[in-house]
Order: C-alpha cells, then sequence, then structure tokens
C-alpha cells in the first residue's frame, strides 16, 4: 500500500516553529525580559459570563438521566441553526435552517470541505493567505494558482478573466492582511465565479470585527454568492472560542454544480462521517446569540478594537504604510527602511522586546510586511505601541 | 466545476430513516402505547460524577483570564495523551505519547483517516458492517471487498490469502454482531496485513465491553500490530460520550509504507486541518481515567452488560442462536421461523412494541438477523425480555 503521496509534495511548515526557537533563545540570553506577544492570532480575554452560564447549564444536564443527551444531528443542533439563521436575517440575509451547518471550527471545516469537490482541481488562493489554505489542497492533489495580492491593490485582488477555477478562496476580512472587500469588489468576484461555474469558499471568520457599515459581513449580501459560494465562519475570534471549538458554514441550496447539489452532498457527508458537535458546546455557542451574549462579545471586541487603534495610531505617528485593523484584528504594516520580514522580527524582539509574525511565512508576497495580532492585553499592546514609536520615530519620545 | 462524482455511487442511506418512519406510523395509530428501544445504538445513563466535576472545573477555567485556555495542540493535549498511554500500559501495551492522538471522536476520525491512504485504494471490509465504513470509502472513490461474515464462521471471518487489500477494516468487539476476536484469530489478520503491505483499521469503540480476560483490548496486544495497524477508539460507549464527543487514535511510529511514515502524516494532516479537540471536553475525557472515573464508568457498563444478561437468558431460554452480548453491548440474533429481518421488525413492533434493528441495514449477509442494543433503560430491556420470551416462546408464559 503506498500512502497519500500528495503528503510529500508539502513543504514543511516552519512559521510559528521558527518563531518560537527564536523567542526561546532569546529568553535563554535574557531571562528577566518580558515579551509584548502580537503574533499569534489566539485571543486573551475569557469567554463571556453568557456562555459560561450556558456551558454550566448544559454540564448539569448531562448529569442527570431526565435531561441527559446522547447524540447529536449531525448537521448540527435544529435551534442552533435557526438562531444562526436568524443572526443573518437580522442583517438582512435570509436563509433556511437547514442552510446553515454547526461546525467544530473553520479550520476543520476548510479541511473537510474539500471532500465535495473530489481531487484534482484547479484552486484559486489570494497570497499572502492562512498556510493551511495551500497545504489542505497540496494534500488532496489540486493545483494551486497563486494570485498576488500587494500594496498596488489594497492586498485586495481583482479576477482575472484569463485565468479559470474550480475553487476560489476569500477570506474577508483578510488574515493576515486586514483588508475588506467592499460590496462592489466582491460582485466583481461573484460575477467571475458564476462565469466560469467556480465555487467560492468564503472564509468569514473576522466579521464580527467590522465597523463600517458599508462592508459586507457575508458574501450572501451580494447578489448572485447563493448560486456560487460556501461561506465558513467561525466563533474561535467572535466570542474567544480558539480552545472551545464551535463554528458554522452556509451552503445554500441553490449550490449546483454538474447537477449535484452541495447542500445534499454535505448532508450527507456529515451524517457519514461524523456524529456532530458536542452537545454542551452547541449550548454555549447558542448564548453567544442572545441579546446578553451580543452585548458581552462586543464589549470584548471593543477592547480589542482598542488594542487596534493604538497600533495605527502608532504607525500613523510614525508614517508608517498598513492596512488592516479597522474592520480586522489584524495589522499589516510595511517593514522600514526596506528590511525583510524576519529581519524586522529579529529587529523589534532584540530592541524592544515586541514580537509579530513575518509577512514571508503567508507566502512570499507578504516578504517585506509584518502583522500584529491585536488579540493581546490591552496593556502590553499600549507599551508596545508605545516602544514601537521610540524605536522607529525620527523624533524618539 | 464538477464536484466529487463518487457521491453518485453512494446508496441513500435508509436504516434508520425507515425505522424512525415505521415508529411514528406505529405510534400514529397507537398514541398511549409505549416503546421498548433497543435499536439505536445510543447511551441512557448520564456521565459520571468525576466527568461532570471536571467539566465544570474547565468551563470555570474558561471564564478567568488567569486560566482561560485559548488554541489547544492540535494532536491533543499532551497530558491527555500522556494518561492514555499510562491507560494502555496498564493493560500490557507499552505507546509512547506521540503514538496517542485525542480525536472528536471514531466516527469523525473513521471518515477523516482515509486521507492518509490517498484515492483509489482497494479496501476490504468484513460484513455485516457499520455502514458509514463503505460510505466513506465509496467518497473517496475506493474500491470495497465485502468479505462475508457469517453464523458457520460465528461472524469472525478468517483473512484469504488469494485476496490483496490496501486497508483492512477490523471492528472487535463488532458492531453490529457482538462478536468478539480472540488472540489467535487477530493474529491472522496482522500476519496477512504485514505480508501483503495492507494497514488495519481496527475499531476499538467497545473494548470496553469485554468480560474475559484472554479477548485483546487492543491490536497492539498482538505481535506484529505496530508495523500494520492504526487503532481507532471511542469514549461515546465507555464512558457515555456520544453525545460529548471524544476519543483516540493510536499509529504507531513504526507504521511505514512507501517510505512514508503515517504518524508523521497525520500529525502534519492534524496541523493542517484542524486546531484540537475542545479545552472543556478533553477535560472531561480526563477524568475517566482517574481511579474515581473508571470506578464509575465500570458501574455504568456494568448496568449494561446486566442488561445483556437479561435478553441472552431470554434468547437462550428460548432456544435462539445469537452472538454477543458477552463481551460487546449488542445482540444479534437469527430472526425465527426464517423471517427477513424487516419482517421481524414488523412483528416485534406490532406484537410487543420492542424495537430493533433488522441485519438487512448492516449489509446483504445480515438478512435473517437482528440486533439488539443493551443500552436501554434496565426496566425496559427487562420487560422487552418477558415479551420476547411469551410472543416467541413455545410455552408462554
Amino acid at each position: 500500500m503506498i500512502p497519500n503521496t500528495n503528503y510529500q509534495n508539502l513543504k514543511d511548515s516552519y512559521l510559528f516553529y521558527n518563531i518560537s526557537q527564536k523567542i526561546k533563545a532569546y529568553l535563554e540570553t535574557h531571562p528577566d525580559s518580558h515579551l509584548y506577544r502580537m503574533g499569534i492570532g489566539d485571543v486573551s480575554l475569557p469567554l463571556c459570563d453568557a456562555v459560561i452560564k450556558a456551558l454550566h447549564a448544559a454540564v448539569d444536564d448531562q448529569a442527570s438521566g431526565a435531561t441527559f443527551h446522547g447524540y447529536m444531528p449531525e448537521c448540527g443542533d435544529p435551534k442552533l441553526r435557526k438562531t444562526i439563521a436568524d443572526y443573518y436575517h437580522r442583517r438582512g440575509v435570509e436563509l433556511l435552517e437547514d442552510e446553515v451547518f454547526v461546525s467544530s471550527g473553520a479550520s476543520d471545516e476548510l479541511g473537510d470541505i474539500l471532500d465535495l469537490f473530489g481531487r484534482g482541481k484547479t484552486v484559486l488562493i489570494m497570497e499572502p493567505a492562512y498556510p493551511a489554505y495551500v497545504d489542505a489542497n497540496i494534500m488532496t492533489g489540486n493545483e494551486v494558482i497563486h494570485v498576488p495580492a500587494g500594496k498596488e491593490n489594497g492586498f485586495l485582488p481583482a479576477p482575472d478573466s484569463d485565468i479559470t477555477a474550480d475553487v476560489i478562496y476569500i477570506c474577508s476580512p483578510n488574515n493576515p492582511t486586514g483588508a475588506v472587500f467592499d460590496k462592489e469588489k466582491l460582485q466583481q468576484w461573484v460575477q467571475y465565479a458564476n462565469s466560469i461555474n467556480a465555487v467560492i469558499l468564503f472564509d468569514a471568520a473576522y466579521e464580527a470585527f467590522i465597523e463600517e457599515a458599508e462592508i459586507p459581513h457575508s458574501i450572501f449580501e451580494i447578489e448572485g454568492a447563493r448560486t456560487c459560494a460556501i461561506e465558513i465562519c467561525s466563533l474561535s475570534k467572535t466570542a474567544g472560542f480558539t480552545g472551545t471549538r464551535c463554528g458554522y458554514t452556509v451552503i445554500p441550496k441553490e449550490l449546483v454544480r454538474g447537477e449535484m447539489n452541495l447542500n445534499q452532498m454535505w448532508v450527507r457527508n456529515r451524517t457519514t462521517k461524523t456524529n456532530g458537535v458536542s452537545y454542551i458546546i452547541q449550548k454555549g455557542a447558542a448564548a453567544i446569540f442572545t441579546e446578553e451574549g451580543q452585548k458581552q462579545i462586543h464589549d470584548n471586541i471593543k477592547i480589542y478594537k482598542e488594542n487596534a487603534a493604538c497600533l495605527m495610531e502608532a504607525l500613523d505617528k510614525l508614517g508608517i504604510w498598513y492596512c488592516g485593523g479597522k474592520n480586522a484584528p489584524y495589522i499589516w504594516m510595511k517593514c522600514p527602511d526596506g528590511m525583510s520580514s524576519w529581519e524586522f522580527f529579529d529587529y523589534l524582539l532584540e530592541k524592544i522586546q515586541v514580537v509579530g509574525t513575518p509577512g514571508e511565512g503567508f507566502g512570499a508576497c507578504g516578504e517585506g510586511y509584518f502583522r500584529f495580532s491585536t488579540f493581546g492585553s490591552p496593556a502590553d499592546t499600549k507599551e508596545a505601541a508605545k516602544r514601537l514609536i521610540s524605536l522607529l520615530g525620527k523624533n524618539k519620545i
């Protein structure tokens, strides 16, 4: 038996490993240092009270025969599916409850969903990108077409009608650049996808960070998206679920390719390959969508947005080009003085003990850029901003 | 874009849908009836106290900044991986901690793991079988070789050296038949797999129900298994986790095919395609392996085993052939009087309001057999056994 040889085409993923090795080495020679960590996109605030209460209540349900829950429906608790459809309705997007699938999180779903397409597909990925997009497609034996994004297009590339593809990844608000597609730009992609019979995988993990009213939260705000798009959502950043694990995926019933209905295919996939998401976790997730839960998570998001504002103010003062921050939890800055992204990483660590992520780790066209996550503690973020100004400013404070 | 056309080769899965439709129709015409449900393999007892306490404590951890946990390691909490390796050690099987992967449950893992093998493989499945084994392979485009099991071999087929395959499924204790492989029979399969370079997927979901000392709980009790087997385990039946979702998978470091190390491939798969299992759920799972947790889950298993004993006694009295029940939570009986499995289903529902699962639903060679789950309530199981004796006995009680 020869295993899946596509794995031999994967490059070793060194990004976060290299970062951790560099940090380790630094702390060995500077044991008393405090590091200002704004690298990895993990949240720092605890789960909100409404979720904690719902999780405890669900654990109690599992303690008594009268309220105990066994197997969950594979596509999600019908009540949670309705709750999520109602959340879309409040934002003007109409979905059927059985177009919403509860998942164990966006990263799991982004891997699993490729099964719908089979192998040997052509996949268009805008770069810089979340590295798992590329790796999951290499494992499947798909051909990846890299669409370079850059400063000249605000890291928001437009479709090229000379290129054709089966699957198109769009992440907006974007990881790592924080750039957001407006309705007009997204409309171009939807028209393009429909015209070439492709399917858009729309990663909406960061939609809760959008603050400008005209920026779409969902691709289903765009006309024509119901015949070409799957939307993959996460509660990880919205509600601090990185370690709790829950998300949801929307597959419209009009999404048909080659006479096959992708919604029905996903029902068949889930009922065959899973037994649903944990009862306890789904109860916790449902609490996010209550009035109380929404208020509490927006209080948390406000704190992360204050972190973003603080870093943006520092970069503005320094006159450094960046995008993101306003509608996204990531800030993507140009490294100063022509430094490479790893040179800038070393420089910040050595000089001011600030940790970010080198842009090169998100693909070749991320070289020369640097990502800050805004999920750190407010105190650390403030101090990091001050140190950035002090280090990079012409007039040191 | 043409989606995964393998889905067109799937048969519609009507088994549990047909059962639910028949029950619905019966209850419409008999609205006051109580049904004795021993069909679906879902547990009825609540989570044990040690698990409930650990789940509450983990939820509390998520409520405070000082104890909050974000992203978990993708392959599992290192402490839980060690705890599970220790559990094997106590039963005489030595594993490295990083040979143990924490999963969201066996059904999820049985679907995901096929990614290691790529497509177009030949897969050997003993029938009757859990229907998802076959369906997951059809979705992948693998060729399925059905190995028929029957009464003549005690539903425990031996390998046929004329057949070759890439992947071999073995489920012991078996769902649906409850049959168990002893060491000698399992040794034949391990030798066969090593000789043809195949990989065994050993489904050990029901190992905690084994009571005879000589029956192996793990394929790694068998010499040679470390070079040919992956073991997929579940806490669903062991600890009532059907709705809570956690399991584990063992991939030995010696498992190499075509110069590719399957343990390393799975690490790459998990780190690319998941963000690990929920912190809260992993903490609950860890409590199962404490002294207190082990005592409590064995108290629950004892109740299910008393259900099994009660049904076995009834079938013994009636002189009906069956297997399972002793080392498994399922009893697989021959339908009396040459009835087909669906005829027998209707007969039991109509005459004594007992619900089981028709053997035909697990593959053609399940025709003429019937499965009872022993996960129902003790009172219902006792009454069902009494009613079976009354209906099928020559000397009615």
